[in-house]
């Protein structure tokens, strides 16, 4: 079917899932843009429900392959104009899809004997989990804890900013309390990042279970996470700025624990 | 003096070393705005000519100093108008100056016993290397080399994305022949980061001096990068993406030689 109309329903409700926290919390669904996020999506074994192309961007003999045809689900033929007005960004594929993508929760996850886990706490800038989040992937940590977000994980920031990595990584949103119960009961050490009363993470054994906390680039972490706390770690920073961009300080953290366990201390 | 038009030829001049590289080459000069930014760049030496600031955004009394204070040169008052025509991006300070910037060459590199240094070939986004040099700021590297940069280190978005880390880590472009001849000579080390025929970063000794050689996201380094490579190092990815940040990736490998530096390995 073809869609010629920034009118139709369908296009529509795409917007809305586009723009809306509302409407994605209250359908369960969301939008995934772009040839390599949805990849990456349809792998996770999330639930394509309708998927749009653009014929004369889309380019099934790219690298990946041919995600297009991996979609189940209704399918649409969208002009030019048409995708231009739903495309979230530029230089996107000419292919985006309406899924239903898994809500996971702290029961869910499968964690090894000693995971390695990130939590971030009250993270601000959708791209900043995004790129968290691709660090994750690459490391891998077993999972990403989002505590008291701010924004829906699915947010189309997030979703763009990781290339997909929200899809590969488990990843589940939850309050401080919840997330510091569920570490606790799992005998998992909990590794705060903050700068006061605390020693370089290179000095902190990340071998056992093993949770790096990280809170806001303004206010830090919570009282409630110092205090449960096993350790508290810091970066240092010798320089004048005094400040690291916080997906640059969760990959240093991530990838100091990936060394330990490669490599004895 | 308060400039209360647009059209005013100081304005203009603001407005043409912030758009164009060949005003900036020509003149010497660069534009640096908000309040951390001019802050780090005054304190590096750098030599303001004019600073124009908005009285109704203008905040003296912010955390870090009254910068404004600290200025030589014409000082201008704008109105807000002209203030949010010249400035390169919101939530800007209500402050902004025309500086000549220290302009260093390798020979101007003041370096200790070992040093350590990141070298960057070719990147491609400015806020790629601005992030860069904020983690070379805090680790701290020694040095940033820039090699056959694709834009002027000056240029905006890397003043900004780097929140003038530009200004106190020390910051060269050259060729990629001139950084190899320099680093041959003092026998530094030079480690690319490459996925073909390399070994993991952190099985690699940087505790002598040694340069941390990283070529574009798209196209890596060139071949006379890897032929004078005293070792191949690599980040193991073992995730699904296979894609780490450049500025990401610089982190990890700066902070390893840290870490190697201040802990016996």
């Amino acid at each position: 079917m073809l869609i010629s109309s920034t009118q139709n329903p369908r296009i529509k409700q795409v917007l809305a899932l586009s723009q809306k926290s509302t409407e994605r919390r209250s359908t369960g669904l969301i939008v995934v843009e772009g040839h390599r996020e949805l990849l990456h999506c349809v792998n996770s074994g999330a639930q394509v429900q309708a998927v749009f192309y653009c014929p004369a961007i889309y380019n099934a003999s790219r690298g990946e392959g041919d995600v297009l045809a991996m979609c189940e689900g209704e399918r649409f033929e969208v002009t030019k104009p048409v995708y231009d007005r739903i495309a979230y960004r530029e230089g996107t594929e000419g292919i985006m899809a309406v899924v239903k993508p898994r809500m996971l929760t702290l029961d869910d996850l499968q964690l090894p004997r000693h995971p390695l886990l990130m939590v971030l706490e009250r993270v601000e800038k959708p791209g900043n989990l995004g790129a968290v989040l691709r660090s994750a992937d690459a490391a891998p940590a077993d999972a990403v804890i989002v505590c008291d977000p701010l924004t829906d994980i699915y947010n189309p920031n997030i979703v763009r900013s990781s290339i997909g990595a929200v899809f590969t990584v488990p990843c589940v949103p939850c309050t401080t309390a919840q997330c510091i119960r569920f570490l606790k009961q799992r005998d998992v050490h909990i590794l705060t990042a903050q700068l006061q009363d605390s020693k370089p993470y290179y000095d902190t054994d990340m071998r056992c279970g093993t949770a790096i906390v990280m809170g806001t680039e303004s206010t830090g972490l919570t009282p409630e996470w110092r205090q449960a706390a096993d350790a508290h770690i810091r970066i240092p920073m010798n320089g004048r700025l005094d400040s690291l961009n916080v997906s640059v300080s969760a990959a240093i953290l991530l990838y100091e624990a990936i060394r330990q366990r490669q490599h004895s201390m």
